[in-house]
């Protein structure tokens, strides 16, 4: 194991094939998106006959976890009416299951580098293909 | 104290470095916005390792409590499902705590002149950091 | 050859590739992005240190292309002063060089089934990576 | 001289200072925005009686500059009709003079870590104040 504090784009290639392969276990159809740092694109990857939400709802959950730096998911019940940010989700925050951030460093040093998002199937397909591409991240 | 009708840029960095204090002092890591009368940013910081959504939301918020002319808290149940202006929150207006307006004059001619607003820590964090700036205001 | 009628992921990422191999040779940092017939993407790739812009310009550049189904080379003269649709060039349309509409079918069948964008070269060299990444197409 | 790699607040703050400094000197009205490697803000400072513009622009100019890597300045004829970008000037890419990228690193470590965007002068003072700024990024 590497270590890495930077979302380069040969790591990021391999994150998307760990989750188009877990997709492809579910039969689910997706798209993959990885952001670095600032939330931006380094790749991504729509499966053939994955919806055209997908080029947005990938990035954007990218962003989103990079952005708060936690998961969609943890941010899902936040985002909901009753929870303290509602009224978060929009156009820009992408507030449901299928964006994980991706830290680096240890201790006072840990930050998050950047993102992992998924979209197109179930939430929680989505949940485990971005959980295939992190890990890739967490032990590539 | 001073008579203040307007928010200039030496109010407003005194507003940034008691948002920052208190900050400090919870531990949070936050960004602060100061806008005018119109919801222009007078002054932006974003503290050392604050997430990156800040300079969306704390200028969204300023903006917010400036627009409504009252608090995001106060807005928050609003805007929230049964609210009377269930729908408003989105990319605009940011609907939840952390927004605070900036009034001036007394009696018929107050108004408001500007807002603060405060992202990054829990909403409890970012009303505390600005109502610490709003104080200078008032007291400034 | 296969005959092909879509931009599938496998195709579109060898495309990627291609460009990002002719990158390579003239020293460039590029990004690169393939589109559908709906000019939504299909990859994206970003190489290590090529420039933020690139995740806006590439796919810009392609659905463009796609838009309009020409290169955006063809559309640069057009979109500028003195051309027939000046106005053009904004934030949605691209309109210089780097953009290549991907053509399926024969005679009266013939239209656009997608496009690549580059950016982050020279013009010249963005447009040297899509002929790259477009030549895949056509013989792959 | 500290080495730095990233743009934090305190320098980001002194820098201000410096542009708007300058500014004085010429007495331009000005406002300056510095923004991190991802294009998001650091810190903005509004002169008293600076346009409403400023808020818009000194951030887009800081903005296109970390994302082409250039100066804007250098980016102003690129963009121009007859330049080989014409059309990329719009909302996002703010394509005149007074926004400047900043650098770290050595050799082939060298990167743009962020940007600084001054609006609010004539093109020659906006320069001018960003040139002032930069100096401190280089020499601070």
């Amino acid at each position: 194991m590497k270590f890495r504090d930077a979302v380069g784009l040969e790591i990021a290639l391999r994150m998307c094939e760990a989750a188009i392969r877990q997709a492809t276990r579910e039969g689910a159809l997706v798209s993959v998106a990885v952001v670095d740092a600032g939330g931006h694109l380094v790749t991504f990857q729509r499966m053939e006959g994955a919806e055209i939400a997908g080029p947005v709802l990938a990035p954007g959950k990218a962003y989103t976890s990079v952005a708060h730096r936690m998961t969609t998911a943890d941010l899902a019940p936040l985002a909901a009416p009753g929870g303290e940010l509602y009224g978060l989700a929009g156009d820009r925050f992408v507030c449901f299951g299928g964006g994980i951030p991706l830290w680096a460093g240890y201790g006072e040093g840990e930050r998050v580098v950047g993102g992992v998002g998924v979209s197109g199937g179930t939430v929680a397909q989505d949940v485990s293909c971005a959980e295939a591409a992190a890990s890739v991240w967490r032990t590539g």
